[in-house]
């Protein structure tokens, strides 16, 4: 109850966490006719002279949007625009704060793909790149896409940057328990955006047995109904085509992560699990299993997506780097092995990992920079 | 050229004038659980609960944004919405720095009426209120009307505060001359967003013989294939159907305004003037008339609306105001009685007009208050 009265309390004192200021002063007639008229006129001009220029006297070069529409946001749900802007501001603050990039959020009224989409081009001069958030699966799967044929790099935060902090999390975690990644059963709950780009992000880097479970149970090829996207999903998961629960897809699995709902990974399902092993509750605020219990339920390795863990396996570790890499080098065309590379730079920031620390802590100094350096044009 | 050079190599010295910033360090693990997960889902949840709380708890109780699509940009016409940005940053730095409002650009790719409507209505939620900027007539008139349900103030900044800083500063200029307004013949050239606008204002505000004119000419019923917005002004201009050129438009003329185009006030215009004559020549960044010759040809009030002039008639004396006041009261319906009262309040700022100095400088501190002091909900 104090958490809540005290975060709560706090945004009320702020009125709004971000406030846009002038680099320079106008309290004076040079500097207002050099940023204002007459002297803006020659900026204006040079852009249209050389439309390149908007990159170097602008703020283009370096502000992002954060676009949501308010349907998948934390793990609340359908939210809606307004209820969604303190979480786009948070997003807004941790690119300064981490990345010192300028970020602006964009909370859009309508849920409808085709108006997203309009709006998303539309508004795209001002920005050196579009950071969409919260937005629900599938609908996030076409909005993206739609968007990839932009001039500016349009990325699905919750998709990639999530499965980049999942896939170096994984790769310092199984060396803490001795065992090889490629190999390990991988149980995913949560079918949604996060939970199908980390499932493939991880069958990219070669993971062979995944097993992903949604609300109705294990996706296999017996399910009727499948949604299309999830169906694209078998083509390298669940190869045995298993049915059953989450119970059932536990068996013998040695990572299981969740990107679901609070609480649902009970002590019958964790002791389902291999020893040694590996568990990611990332539900946002309330994981899936707290680390008290699976401290007490013997899971080996665990993390949480929240602030105030301290392995915390959260987006909010890649995007301020990863987006300023993407800026830096102007690059419009994401790839997996981009992603890859975030995520193998992410990982060797801790040199030996352990249960209490595999996953660097998102105040450490190298991260921006580490993720950003590994991002190359030709990846 | 030095000032050419100076005002390009700021821009690029700056990258952009405007900078968001967290108004709360996010650099340790309590801030970050308050401000973000899990912290900021009880701001969340507030919202949902009570939308009210947007107004409260988040950045849109004083966040507008300036919304251009880049197609009339300063007298330079239509540049695109990336040329636009400079423009567009440097009144929301002007917002900032003179109301205290944080303000961002938006800059469309699209001219097309409905998709600006639908982009606005959209992204509306962040915001406090709209200030729609440089778009060409008569598309401005269009969509400002069309976004007259949203539940925020949409506001054609280039057609209202431009008309309320021109009649403020006719208030005074006549009153240098001696002269009574609502009797004085006023001649209008342009005929876009700002023209339009001031000659509606002038006339509600009771001016019974203004003249508008275009490119083409006199605005009169003998013209041929008149649009029809233009077709509307003559229902209280020119009641005694004139026709003709700029030059016989002046002919007598007590007042000229012009919001057009760099020097068309020859010496011939300027002479056709009645004695005593008052000329406003707004065009930017290059006036119809230069003050120079303003004076030489026998000007007796003279302004132009560029900074590093002295009687500046320029919206950016009353936009940073009038805004203030609209979203401090949450006002979202803006009449021609708000506008008349902005401009007389704007007026009796300076106590004795004199040719020198009949309008305040824009860093007059007591203006913005007089101006959001002057709106009330019931005017």
């Amino acid at each position: 109850m104090d958490r809540i009265l005290t975060a709560l309390n706090l945004h009320k004192k702020l009125r709004g966490k971000l406030e846009i200021k002038s680099k320079i002063s106008l309290s004076n007639r040079k500097n207002l006719s050099l940023m204002y008229t007459p002297g803006v006129a020659e900026a204006v001009k040079s852009i249209q002279n050389d439309p390149e220029q908007v990159n170097n006297i602008t703020i283009k070069n370096n502000t992002i949007a954060v676009i949501t529409d308010g349907s998948a946001v934390l793990g609340l749900g359908n939210v809606g625009a307004e209820a969604a802007l303190p979480v786009m501001e948070g997003k807004c603050a941790i690119f300064k704060e981490f990345a010192q990039i300028n970020a602006f959020p964009i909370c859009l009224k309508s849920q409808n793909v085709e108006e997203i989409v309009m709006c998303v081009k539309n508004i795209s001069p001002v920005f050196a790149a579009i950071n969409l958030e919260d937005i629900s699966a599938p609908r996030c799967f076409e909005i993206e896409r739609k968007l990839q044929n932009l001039d500016i790099p349009v990325m699905h935060d919750d998709q990639h940057a999530t499965a980049i902090v999942v896939l170096a999390g994984l790769i310092n975690a199984v060396s803490v328990v001795n065992n090889d990644l490629k190999k390990c059963k991988t149980v995913i709950t949560g079918v949604g955006a996060a939970g199908t780009a980390v499932a493939k992000l991880l069958g990219f880097y070669g993971l062979k047995n995944i097993i992903l479970v949604d609300s109705k149970g294990i996706i296999s090829n017996k399910r009727n109904n499948l949604e299309g996207y999830k169906k694209d999903l078998l083509l390298f998961t669940n190869k045995d085509n298993q049915t059953g629960n989450l119970i059932h897809a536990a068996k013998n699995a040695d990572i299981l992560i969740g990107v679901s709902q609070k609480r649902i990974f009970t002590k019958d399902i964790i002791q389902n699990l291999n020893d040694n092993a590996i568990v990611f509750a990332l539900a946002n605020p309330d994981p899936e299993i707290t680390a008290v219990n699976a401290k007490k339920w013997g899971v080996a390795v665990y993390a949480n997506g929240r602030s105030d863990n301290i392995n915390q396996v959260n987006n909010a570790l890649v995007f301020p780097g990863f987006f300023k890499g993407l800026i830096q080098k102007r690059i419009t065309n994401i790839t997996s092995k981009m992603k890859v590379n975030a995520a193998i730079a992410l990982a060797s920031l801790i040199k030996n990992p352990t249960s209490k620390r595999f996953i660097p802590a998102i105040f450490d100094k190298r991260i921006v920079s580490a993720i950003a350096g590994s991002i190359t044009g030709n990846a």
